[in-house]
């Protein structure tokens, strides 16, 4: 049978590139994302299932009470969240997850999944940061200071993650991800009992 | 000024091929192999500074006496240490250092140098061990079962290591232990300062 996947939580600042980042991680077969579930209405050129799992709130709300919600939070009256058994099932066919999300949904997943990794995107400075936010040319200035306000909060809380990495240059960021899920999958807490199967066969 | 470089302290038993898994490493010019001091006479092709520092037995103990072995010990009447000076120069640089030593010695490089992060190499199974080294062919049936003998005693010590990884293909070796050394550097312990250096510039 093949081992259990990692789960793998990927967190940062809005603007710090995760999403660029994981596109290329997930080119890898093996790597399976985790579409979030949200009871907010889809956006135009969104598609269930892709940007999000769309659900009513009685749906969503049935999944929490049935423990079927890894985390979830509310924001501007609608539910966000991790289904549960998309992420249970992957793992267990041996599959790497990753949950993609912020701090908050980090800190509850490590407490019902405290065998996932968590890795923290930053960027080089917050000044760059600021630069990116603003290279979008889609947002306000107010916007853009209350992101990097944003930010902040949420880099001083990167302390708590098992990893941190800078997302300076694209590619170097990938490989150094890419590194660090082949990693921790030998470090001794994960790959220990390998020791006793080498044995096994003396 | 640069980051203080990484000490890699690998080991495995003999014949697990961590000779040919570490040419490949070192081809990283960033990356030094220190190579070990003894007292015993140099064999035919041996090359001072290369295969060992070739040391008479009273400069061996002066540095002992000058603290200058990160770690050593006796074996059938000869010293084999490490020279503490070029190792520290070299992480003072900022390269990684690599040890290649055996089990003892590493956990006594681990006591003298606690930042140091320990790699055991092993081999997909026992019997494939001694089928590579009868393989060689250099060596007697009784030396192979006491090769075997000695390997297995030190493959129950990995669990002392901080990571465990088999040498089964030469290729996903390297790449482990490449990726190892690279995710290493990016775990909270490690990488912790970034944050506050990425906030520096807020």
């Amino acid at each position: 049978m093949a081992d259990k996947g990692l789960l793998i939580v990927v967190s940062g600042p809005s603007g710090v590139g995760k999403g660029t980042v994981l596109a290329e991680i997930l080119k890898d077969e093996n790597i399976f994302y985790s579409v979030s579930a949200t009871t907010r209405n889809p956006r135009e050129g969104e598609v269930d299932g892709v940007n999000y799992h769309f659900l009513t709130k009685e749906k969503f709300e049935e999944l929490i009470a049935d423990n079927g919600m890894l985390e979830y939070a509310t924001y501007c009256d609608n539910y966000y969240g991790t289904p549960r058994k998309a992420v249970e099932d992957k793992l267990a066919e041996g599959k790497d997850v990753i949950l993609e999300i912020e701090v908050q949904g980090a800190m509850n997943v490590k407490k019902s999944f405290p065998e996932a990794m968590m890795v923290f995107i930053l960027p080089p400075s917050v000044s760059e940061l600021r630069r990116r936010l603003n290279k979008r040319g889609t947002e306000t200035e107010e916007v853009v200071n209350k992101r990097v306000a944003e930010a902040v909060g949420e880099i001083k809380k990167a302390e708590n993650y098992d990893y941190v990495m800078i997302n300076g240059d694209l590619d170097e960021a990938v490989e150094t991800l890419k590194s660090i899920i082949i990693a921790e999958k030998q470090t001794i807490k994960r790959a220990g009992k390998i020791i006793g199967e080498v044995l096994e066969n003396a």
